[in-house]
């Protein structure tokens, strides 16, 4: 019962590997951005080091400077430049990553023991500022007033949308407008400015800039709501995440959101003592599962995911035919389809 | 015994008035700095709204922006991006106070009840991050490289001095020079920061910038070695710092350091015992400044925050004569005899 989609390895990794299509796009840029990385974490204080480099292998799929690479390349952009905005991103990402174990208390995060299980709390506080303080190092580097005011906003844009979301958890009464804005925030905005930047360091006109932003903000939507989804179908062993996660933390995303709303009063009662009293039993999460499966909640998230992706899809419409765009726009349907 | 040097409260306040000649030179830049501050933290979410302005007010003493707008006085520059700068160095300042306080798990700052106290970790480290973000929005703003790259730099370099301080905590074989490096990295960066900034944004020549930076870490050092010995001295109502704090937290700063190098056998047992083992009982702080004077180190510690602020005082030799340079001279021996 607690896997509505028992997913076999073996297809989660076919779909992994095809995410590697951007992969091999941008993999000669994405050793250098990886370069980079490890250089910015050389430091004389060994533990700085030892917890950026763990947060940063732990932080996975390098997603954010891949948009970043491909969409410098769709509009024809080779300057180093793009290797330091890459970087720039994937920093941000991280120390925001190193935060939020803290705030959830998280043990694993892609099968490693997260930063703040090893080192405690308070190095991963201080190290997650760290990290930040870094990113605007980084991007101080490119010297182009535009691309800084979009990065610094952006970065405050996120943590505003981490603060909703902690506002957020427990609150069964929130509507799904607002669980779109705190992803808006929290996830969407940095995938549009990672490929937003690409479009500005290249000088490109105003309407490839828009294009890439609303590229990136929507297939952004779709990649948070395919992964709050996730958490109630996936696969332990595979994704390091613990299926159910969001369900303990009473996280309440919009599997939540839907199941309470569309619940007879049995289920809103089983749902105010799980997620809003936080009383939770053995069994709980079983019966979570069976609601949104009975309500047929976990499809529906996915016909939402894809309207957003429809949009993403329209968005690179106004780009020339190129490989670059073919690549992009299949990342569209990887993201729906993934399993990881 | 545990106040060594007993002040009475009116000296205390004949101190901070004299401070406030500095106030009257930068009043009127200070409260459009203060209001530059109120309108970057109104916000959507009251939250953050509600937390940074309490922080913001707990802060306190401004002598950040003051020095950053007394320096630019002093390079008679008077634009209006010196109050973005002042008040992004504030924002630095206060987005540190504000983990701080979640590191040492202060209940109390200035008299008032932490952020963390009230509205509890999780939003502190949030909101720290927003405040921090927020402060690299507003350097931005500042559309001056040299100044960007000098504030990116000094946001790493204080919290790299957070990150040191937290890994000499309990820590008694640390020297005094490892103190040293830790105060220069956490504190007297941002003060040297301050006020060469100023230097920078007036495009004066780098001699001047040089010294302005000089006078300020030397300043930041004084100022920081005096904050420790304050630990052992100040007068709980006055300050709102509960006196011995930093000896409760096992925390290694230059009182600690003298008194284990030059105590007996015993008394390196006591600091053993005390601060790295964190095995204290009633009375042992009393025990710790007794020890303190029988070793004659705060005075000690006066003198060698005396050798600082002559390095200080040489530095702005270079500046023509001026009532700004007068009343930067005067800090410093008020941030020596300071009370609070």
């Amino acid at each position: 019962m607690a896997l509505l989609y028992k997913l076999d390895t073996k297809k989660s990794l076919k779909n992994k590997k095809d995410f590697s299509k951007l992969k091999i796009l941008v993999n000669k840029d994405l050793i250098k951005v990886n370069n980079l990385i490890k250089r910015r974490l050389s430091d004389d204080i060994p533990l700085i080091e030892l917890i950026s480099k763990h947060v940063f292998n732990a932080g996975g799929k390098r997603i954010r400077p891949m948009l970043c690479l491909a969409s410098a390349k769709l509009c024809d952009y080779s300057d180093k430049n793009i290797i330091e905005l890459a970087a720039c991103v994937e920093f941000i990402h991280t120390a925001t990553l190193l935060h939020d174990d803290v705030i959830d208390n998280s043990k694993k995060r892609r099968g490693l023991s997260t930063a703040h299980e090893i080192w405690g709390n308070k190095s991963s506080v201080l190290v997650g500022d760290f990290l930040l303080s870094k990113s605007f190092e980084l991007m101080v580097g490119v010297e182009q007033t535009q691309v800084l005011k979009l990065l610094s906003q952006t970065a405050s844009t996120l943590i505003k949308g981490e603060i909703s979301q902690l506002l957020s958890n427990n609150d069964i009464s929130i509507t799904e407008d607002n669980y779109l804005e705190v992803i808006k925030a929290k996830t969407s905005k940095l995938f549009a400015t990672s490929c937003e930047v690409s479009a500005l360091i290249a000088n490109k006109p105003k309407i490839f800039s828009n294009a890439l932003n609303s590229y990136g903000m929507n297939l952004g939507m779709t990649f948070q709501m395919i992964d709050d989804l996730l958490d109630y179908k996936s696969i332990e062993n595979y994704t390091g995440k613990k299926l159910g996660n969001d369900f303990s933390e009473g996280k309440v995303t919009l599997p939540i959101i839907l199941a309470y709303h569309r619940g007879n009063i049995n289920e809103r009662k089983f749902w105010i003592k799980t997620i809003k009293n936080n009383e939770q039993k053995k069994g709980d999460f079983e019966k979570a599962c069976s609601y949104l499966q009975k309500r047929n909640i976990l499809n529906d998230i996915f016909e939402r995911a894809k309207h957003y992706g429809n949009i993403a899809r329209d968005a690179l419409e106004i780009f020339p035919k190129k490989k670059e765009k073919k690549i992009l726009l299949e990342l569209i349907d990887l993201t729906l389809n993934r399993n990881f």
